[in-house]
């Protein structure tokens, strides 16, 4: 580990104005006179992004994904030579480098390109100057220069693959939250602020629905074991560490309860029950392109069960009309599909040991006189699909059951 | 010379919007269809450039130079990304390049860096594969990949450089006039497009005061001898090619006559006629940055004389000032300054031979009672300098002597 060197990433609400961006920038001076190395990563000024994809559609509504990232590329661009501008007006060196520039090798899949190797000459040879290296996020080039970007959420695996790389102390996520909360503060007003979170769990939180980071930078903060710090930009104080291990004073069950509220459901009554026909069904929708999260199938008593399953309510459409194909063909019976769901979910590597749990939670559910409609179990997380109206009453009562600190101390 | 393969150059103008990207890409598929191979440089969008400048100002007034080519270069890199888009739409095979992915290398002078090399690879290899080529004008890399930027009319030369290491039938500057005319024809209504113009005389014209092309480009385009077709965007007529030597039917004296309603007038009384005087007054102006253009000292019958010469009025306040802490120590008289001036010109590679168009030029300008401060003449021109409000009348004049077929055919 490079005692001293710290990667941290400022995304697009961060730098959203001239104001904002003097802002990190004074941010970031102040971190590199405490002695510190910095690598800085930033995303797209706000809406450029959603504003350049505006654009390419109204001039070809089916853009090449080559050309898409050479435009998309250019937020990024812009948003790193400001900030070195104003790290520069402070009286500090900076210097900005696209990803191309830095060496950040990426397959060629472009929209979602895979990093592939980061070279870090550059990146060491201006630290070792004593200036403040800026990087585009969400960016790379192939071997052969081609510019790919890395999908939504790129920046934070730029920052993350950064700080695995250079091998640096920590990598800090700056965003406009303080941090990871036992649930969403808006919805539960006496949500805690975590100190701390495994990579597991915040997996799953971020799969969930919690949406401060992307999962797959946490995945690859995790096999390799970067120690992220979430925090806000806005302010001083410490955030959540998102690390392998946590040790706490007390063994916690729950370290959160999330919401989802992004899905629907799809059921397919009357599936003939005999091997393969879940593949088929399943398979189809991969075809299609379409995710499917959760899946429920129950044990069935006759010669035809049910098969239920989510997807994002963006694609409800388009699976819904594969499905309704499938099934004919399966001859299955009807095809329901409903909007109005949420997913609540509790997570935490302590459950692990104690089954204990779940049963608790559809309690706290029942007792809330809210019916659950299709159940899913990890190893540190409990989801259920109810009825969307319920979601708030739900994450309340889950949160006042297992996260406030009195229920914690307690265990 | 590679037979059928043109470069294409598109400036802001004609990529403003999104119907002129549109447009523009018509127009390429047009020539490719046709059998053409094509490299099509463009500018950025209409005012992004200038737009970007604000930005980085607000940030950080004196930006670094670096940086600030990091950011405009994103200018370029956006419109050939759409452009790219623009022509796939149609059905044509197109590929988009950086000026640092293509292989512009320069010298590392941001902001006005020039041009070392130009690698060709990559352009022929894409051509090879049926694509239309599109290259970010403007632009280049040093060898050590650090982005730079050519300066104003960078496009031109980008265009011109290309044509030149291609070797490509011809370089067509798109612009939104029709070519070169032997006068503005907002000011005189019969002036004519030119077929034909040697690369002297649409540098005189070009340093003279006609913006369709820049003055380094022209040069650039002279030394290598590239064909150039300066025409309209939104026309198919032909334009104006500037090429070595015109063959014309008949000897043309005068090809254009320019006016330049931009300079300001600096005069130096009573200097003392000495050696060394005149290098101290424009060395002290050359060390505070400031171009001179026209210079003109009358033989002295004294022991003192009065120097005037011309600057942009935009370096007026600057140059008035050094050239008044200069006057004192040499204990010169008064300076004058006067901003009220034009300077007209007439330009014709066949004045060298004839003596007498000097004469003539004076005596159109005094049969119109205008009176002439200034005079200074090159192989190829002459300009005077008049009080601004004779310009339009003097501009009239001089081109109904010179330039209308009837006075062309005499000659």
């Amino acid at each position: 580990m490079r005692k001293g060197l710290v990667v941290q990433k400022f995304g697009g609400s961060s730098v959203a104005d001239v104001q904002r961006i003097k802002n990190v920038a004074r941010r970031v001076v102040g971190y590199r006179g405490k002695g510190y190395r910095l690598v800085v990563v930033v995303s797209a000024i706000g809406d450029t992004t959603d504003e350049l994809i505006q654009l390419a559609t109204q001039i070809n509504p089916e853009p090449s994904e080559r050309e898409m990232d050479m435009l998309l590329s250019t937020g990024e661009q812009i948003s790193v030579a400001l900030l070195a501008m104003a790290i520069q007006r402070v009286g500090f060196e900076a210097i900005s480098f696209t990803g191309l520039q830095v060496g950040i090798i990426t397959d060629s899949s472009h929209t979602k390109a895979r990093i592939i190797k980061i070279n870090t000459e550059k990146i060491l040879e201006e630290l070792n100057r004593g200036r403040i290296v800026i990087v585009a996020g969400f960016q790379g080039a192939t071997l052969n220069q081609d510019i790919t970007t890395l999908g939504r959420g790129g920046s934070d695996l730029t920052a993350v693959a950064l700080a695995k790389e250079l091998e640096a102390e920590t990598c800090e996520i700056y965003t406009d939250v303080e941090g990871i909360y036992t649930a969403d503060p808006r919805i539960v007003s006496n949500a805690r602020k975590l100190g701390q979170i495994t990579y597991d769990e915040m997996l799953e939180m971020a799969s969930l629905g919690a949406q401060v980071m992307q999962a797959r930078s946490i995945e690859v903060a995790k096999k390799f074991d970067v120690p992220i710090h979430v925090r806000s930009s806005f302010s001083e104080k410490p955030g959540t560490m998102i690390i392998k291990e946590v040790k706490r004073m007390e063994e916690v069950l729950v370290s959160g309860v999330t919401i989802n509220k992004n899905e629907a459901k799809i059921t397919v009554c009357d599936v003939p029950d005999r091997p393969g026909v879940a593949a088929k069904i399943f398979k189809e929708l991969s075809v299609g392109g379409i995710n499917v999260d959760m899946i429920v199938q129950n044990v069935s008593h006759t010669r035809k069960t049910d098969i239920s399953f989510t997807v994002a309510k963006t694609e409800l459409g388009k699976a819904s009309k594969i499905i309704r194909k499938v099934a004919s063909e399966l001859k299955a019976g009807e095809v329901l599909q409903d909007e109005d769901i949420a997913r609540v979910s509790i997570v935490g590597v302590g459950m692990k040991s104690h089954p204990g749990v779940a049963a608790d939670m559809f309690d706290v559910l029942a007792k809330n006189k809210i019916n659950i409609e299709m159940i899913s179990t990890s190893d540190i997380s409990i989801s259920c699909i109810i009825k969307k109206q319920f979601a708030e009453v739900a994450v309340k009562a889950l949160h006042d059951k297992f996260c406030t600190e009195k229920k914690q101390k307690g265990v």
